[in-house]
C-alpha cells in the first residue's frame, strides 16, 4: 500500500478547513497564513511505543494524545492552537489502525479547531511525532522566566493520575475488586490516554502568569525548568497537591504523594503569579471546571523542595520522568 | 543523561540567530515572527533507519540529510527556508552522535540561514523527523497542478546518483577498482549522504514554472503526482535524461535508465514550463551551477510514458520508491 493512500486516509478523517490554510495536505509543503500582529508559537513532541505509551494502548487513543501533548505545548505559552503536522511511522501498513488513529486525532483537532495541514507517513517502529503551532498576541506569551521570589505556585487539575493509570496497567489485579474501584480505574485510565491539553488555563493566564509550564515530566521536574529559567527556587507543600478522586479510592497516601510529586504525562499546567492575585485565580479557575491550586511559593533560595504540613521536608522521590536518564 | 543536556549539545551546534525568532529551543515552544504579507510553507519528513537510509550512515550526514529532504520541499514550493523544528529519537544518550549530528545539521543550516527553533530528543529505535518552514509571496507558490497540456517538462542536476550510491553499498566491490572509479563512488556517495536542496533553482521557478515537485521517490513516480495534480500526462524521453559523469563511469546503460527513472532520494526538481520559456530556462539554469534539462512534454492522455530515441515506449521499471509497498 502506498504512502499517498494512507495520507488520504488520514486526510479524509481530519478533515477541518481554517480560513488560514492556503493548501493543505497533499503538495510538497502547506501554504499557512498566519495573523498579522501574533506570534507564531511552534512545537514538536515524539511518543515512541513502550518509551512513552504501553505497547496496548488502542490507535485512537495514540491519535487524540500525539495531539495532545503538543497543545499541551501550546497552552503552557498561552497560544491559540490553529494548526499541526503529522509525522507516523508505522511497521506495516495497517489501514485500520491509521483510520483509527485520524479518528481519535481529529476528535482533539475539532475541540480545539485544529486543521491537520501536512503529515508523511513512512515504515519502521511504531512512533509519532506531532508538531503544533498556535498564535500568541506580541509579548503576552507564558515564558518559564518570569516567576519572581514570593510568587505563588499553582497547578491545575490534578496531578499523579496518569502515573497511578500506568501503575494499574502493570498490576493488571489493582483497582478491579468492586464497582466503585473500576469507575476509578477506567478515570485513570482516560487520564492518561486521552489527556485533556488545558488550552482554555494558558489563554485565561495570558495577562495572570508570571511564569508557566505544562506538567510533563512531573510536577517536580517541570517546576524545576520554571526555577532554572528565573534563576529562583520553590517551595511545595506536599499537602496542597491537587489530587482526584480516583486516585485517592486506589492508592495509599505515600503511593499517591509520588504519582503527583514525579509522575509524568499529566498535562496540567504549573504556573506562577503574584500574590495579590492568587484569590482571584482561585475564583476564576473554579469556573473552567478543572480548577487551580495553590501549592506552593517561590523563593530566593535555588532548588525545587518540598515540605510537610509539619513544615519538615519531604525527601523528594525521584524527579519526574527523564528520557535516556540510567 | 538527560534530554535537556542532549538539546543544550544540539542547540550549542547549529546556533543561527535570524531576527524573526523572538524565542527559540528552551520553553514550551518557540515564538515566531512571520513576514507580512508572505505565506508560510510548512513541511515535515521522517527518516527511518534501515528505510530511509543505510544502517551505517555518518552522524554528520544524517543531520544533513534530515534537514537537506525538508529543505528539498521548500524549494519545490518556491520558498525561502527561514526556521526548522527537529525530532530527534536514538536507541540511546549518545552525545558523541548528537553532537556529530548537530554539526552536519548546522553545515546545511548555515549555508540557508536556517534556525532550529525547537526540538524533542527521545529514546526509541533511530528516526529523525525535522519541520521546516519557509516563506513565499502569496499567490507565487509553485504548486503541482498547474501543468498544462504542451508545457516542456525540466528535471535541475542530475537523476538516479543516490540509487546508484546505494548500489555500491549493496554491492562494495563495484567502483573500488582503480583511481578513477573511487573518485566515481565518492561522488555518488556524495549525492546519497549530502543531497543539495535546489532552494536557489526554486526561487528562480517562482514566475517560470507551471507545476513543481521535488524528485524523493523517483522521477516516474513524482512526475506522475504532478500529472494527476494537474489532470494531464506526460511523456519522457529517456535519452534526455541527465545524467552525472559518475554514474556513466560505474553503471551500464540500463542499470543508469532503472536508476534515473526509478532511483529516490535525488532531491532534484522536476518543473513544467510552457515550451517559449524552454531556451530561457536552459541559460538561466546553467547560470546556477547545476543546470535543467528538459526531459519530456505533458499531454492530455493521463498517465506517464518513457519513450526511446526511436520513439518506441520504453517499459517503465518499478515505479520509485514506496513505503509500505509490499
Amino acid at each position: 500500500m502506498p504512502e499517498f493512500n494512507l495520507i488520504e486516509v488520514i486526510r479524509e478523517r481530519t478533515a477541518q478547513s481554517r480560513g488560514d490554510v492556503a493548501l493543505g495536505i497533499g503538495d510538497d509543503a502547506a501554504l499557512l497564513k498566519p495573523p498579522a500582529g501574533q506570534q507564531l508559537a511552534s512545537c514538536t513532541d515524539t511518543l515512541v511505543a513502550g518509551v512513552h505509551f504501553p505497547q496496548g494502548t488502542s490507535a485512537q487513543d495514540l491519535g487524540w494524545k500525539s495531539l495532545a501533548v503538543n497543545l499541551s505545548d501550546l497552552a503552557a505559552m498561552g497560544a491559540t492552537p490553529a494548526w499541526a503536522m503529522l509525522a507516523l511511522t508505522l511497521p506495516q501498513a495497517d489501514s485500520r489502525f491509521v483510520a483509527a488513529f485520524a479518528d481519535g486525532f481529529a476528535q482533539l483537532a475539532r475541540t480545539h479547531a485544529v486543521s491537520l495541514v501536512g503529515g508523511d507517513t513512512t515504515q519502521g517502529p511504531l512512533s509519532i511525532t506531532v508538531s503544533a503551532f498556535g498564535f500568541v498576541p506580541e509579548s503576552r506569551a507564558l515564558l518559564r522566566c518570569g516567576a519572581r521570589v514570593g510568587d505563588a505556585v499553582f497547578v491545575t487539575g490534578a496531578l499523579g493520575d496518569a502515573a497511578a493509570a500506568l501503575r494499574l496497567i502493570q498490576d493488571a489485579g489493582l483497582g478491579t475488586r468492586d464497582a466503585t474501584n473500576e469507575q476509578a480505574r477506567s478515570e485513570l485510565l482516560l487520564r492518561l490516554n486521552r489527556p485533556e491539553p488545558r488550552v482554555t488555563a494558558g489563554l485565561a493566564l495570558r495577562d495572570v502568569a508570571s511564569a508557566c509550564i505544562d506538567v510533563s515530566d512531573g510536577l517536580l521536574a517541570d517546576l524545576a525548568h520554571i526555577c532554572e529559567a528565573s534563576g529562583v527556587g520553590a517551595i511545595v507543600e506536599a499537602d496542597a497537591l491537587p489530587m482526584s478522586s480516583a486516585m485517592l479510592a486506589l492508592f495509599d497516601a505515600e503511593q499517591r504523594r509520588v504519582f503527583a510529586l514525579a509522575g509524568g504525562d499529566d498535562y496540567e499546567l504549573c504556573f506562577t503569579a503574584s500574590v495579590d492575585r492568587a484569590d482571584r485565580i482561585a475564583a476564576d479557575f473554579a469556573r473552567l471546571g478543572f480548577g487551580a491550586a495553590r501549592i506552593g511559593r517561590i523563593v530566593a533560595e535555588p532548588g525545587v523542595r518540598v515540605r510537610d504540613a509539619n513544615g519538615s521536608t519531604v525527601e523528594p522521590p525521584r524527579r519526574g520522568w527523564q528520557h535516556f536518564a540510567s
